[in-house]
């Protein structure tokens, strides 16, 4: 079979590039090839049996998607997105990046379905932040869809259209509402919410780490690990299981800042936790506030969805795949 | 003031027309201007003693937008939509005129709001098939919408777009989730929904009428009447109030069809009913089944949108606005 990843270059398209690289196959079906596109040119992965092809495109330029739908990839992985801050600085960037990219692609399929009956998967990875305060906690899943971000907005969006498509039996589209992504590896990033992973992964390896809000902060997370398993479970479900309601909020690890820190503590200890400067930011408080608690992810349960059952869990996962395994 | 209304010749629009004129004032300040647009030519509005403009045009056509907005009318009601049915037979119509006519509206509202701070008032009727089966009934406020029609879909994305873009400071928008609209004036239509009204208005003037379901149905209704009162509350009504979520499940009645009957053996006796004739259709059936039992509209209902409280009102109101006041 042939996987097509657009925005492979970003953390977890990588992450799933290699995932899929090591496995060799997907569902029990041999990978033969794999085309990799991003903005910037994405790396092949390593141990890769099959045919690579790295391919720079920007979806939201003419004929681009027509042009990678040409190769009629068994499953599509759509994970492009420019992201929410920049969304919200750019208004037209992130419209045409993120809403009309999206929708060139799924029109892309649905002339090429009307070609000759081609149906791929496709798994579109969406975002909690289709959510909009007040929320309750946890988040039921039949809660609407309010978004408070000009991101959220764009891919509140794209789910209907990747629900209609769906039903329109265009293509059999999947979407993944990702938690916020904890323990994101690489460098502290100016990202409002980066102080969730900033807090765990650099008392890690010795180095400071700054906390700009209370103990009390709830936030609803998963690992790297679990959001490629969320991707790879959406490409190989049963759609008929699913329903018309192709949107799915994922099971995460609902936690608070401080049992955070308290994981923090029994995995690598005190003198750990003591890297951890408290520095309030009142502009980051008021954001945070906002931001999902939990969700109850019921039907993703259900459908056999699964992330970590502890922060303990989650910290491991980020010392197993980034720190090879000790401290 | 000038008002801009876009799809003035539909039957809504009409009679949003023929109130303002009547009225000839919004919310107290006079309204000196009308500009009426449609894919048709819209019809003046009686006794206006303002300007009125009548204007063919097809926003989804390029320019249309600018063109509309350049006159820079203070409020500007969009009701303009191909129906449920025409959008699902024809899939490219529907998103063009539902999804990118308005987007189109909304853009060259933003850019004239980057020219000189224009910020008008925008209502937008939605639909209540934005929701879509398995449904609750009463719906909550805070219930998803997964549409399951394309005219849904469009209706859904239009909504998330008018709260960003207010959000955004670009326009004050609300969207007007319309209930089923009874009893509807004209002669009985091809709309698997028609019968609903066709078994009250046939009826009323003598005239046979078929049912094509049983009496147990149960849906949500408003009078044409209620529906212009809510654009017009929409219009005026504060947004500091609404706050960020800016569509709001208008409120209703909910009543089965075997309610509708027996408020119709009320108001015109058994003679009319009897004219009502039975022949099940299994198809409409089945998408009756998928259809909005009713809501709780506790938001708009706060905020301070009426409807009417029983079917022989909603009956009263017809005979009243239809049939010169007596049967």
């Amino acid at each position: 079979m042939h996987i097509l990843i657009i925005g492979a270059a970003g953390m977890v398209g990588r992450k799933l590039a290699a995932r899929l690289a090591k496995d060799g196959n997907l569902d029990g079906r041999a990978i033969d090839a794999m085309t990799l596109v991003d903005v910037v040119t994405p790396e092949a992965p390593a141990d890769f049996t099959g045919k690579t092809v790295l391919e720079t495109a920007d979806l939201s330029s003419a004929g681009e998607a027509e042009r990678l739908v040409a190769g009629r990839p068994d499953v599509i992985f759509h994970l492009a997105a420019i992201v929410s801050g920049e969304a919200e600085l750019d208004f037209d960037k992130g419209y045409r990046i993120n809403l009309d990219g999206t929708r060139y692609l799924f029109d892309a399929i649905r002339i090429a379905h009307g070609q000759d009956g081609y149906k791929p998967r496709v798994v579109f990875t969406s975002s909690i932040a289709v959510f909009g305060a007040p929320l309750p906690y946890p988040i039921p899943d039949e809660f609407h869809t309010t978004p408070l971000t000009s991101y959220g907005t764009q891919k509140a969006i794209c789910e209907l259209l990747l629900s209609d498509y769906s039903r329109r039996g265009f293509f059999d589209g999947i979407g993944i509402r990702l938690p916020t992504i904890c323990i994101r590896p690489g460098k502290p990033n100016k990202a409002a919410s980066g102080f969730f992973s900033n807090i765990l992964r650099e008392p890690l390896v010795g180095q400071e780490a700054v906390l700009p809000v209370s103990e009390d902060i709830r936030h609803w997370h998963a690992s790297p690990r679990s959001a490629v398993g969320f991707l790879i479970h959406g490409a190989t479900i049963g759609v008929e299981k699913v329903g018309p309601r192709r949107n799915l909020s994922m099971p995460g690890l609902s936690a608070t800042v401080g049992e955070q820190i308290a994981a923090l503590r029994r995995v690598a200890g005190e003198k750990a936790v003591s890297l951890i400067r408290r520095e309030p930011d009142e502009m980051i408080m008021r954001m945070c506030a906002g931001w999902a608690p939990g969700f109850e992810a019921k039907r993703a349960i259900e459908l056999g969805f699964t992330a970590e059952k502890s922060f303990d869990e989650i910290i491991k996962v980020h010392i197993e795949d980034e720190l090879g395994g000790r401290l």
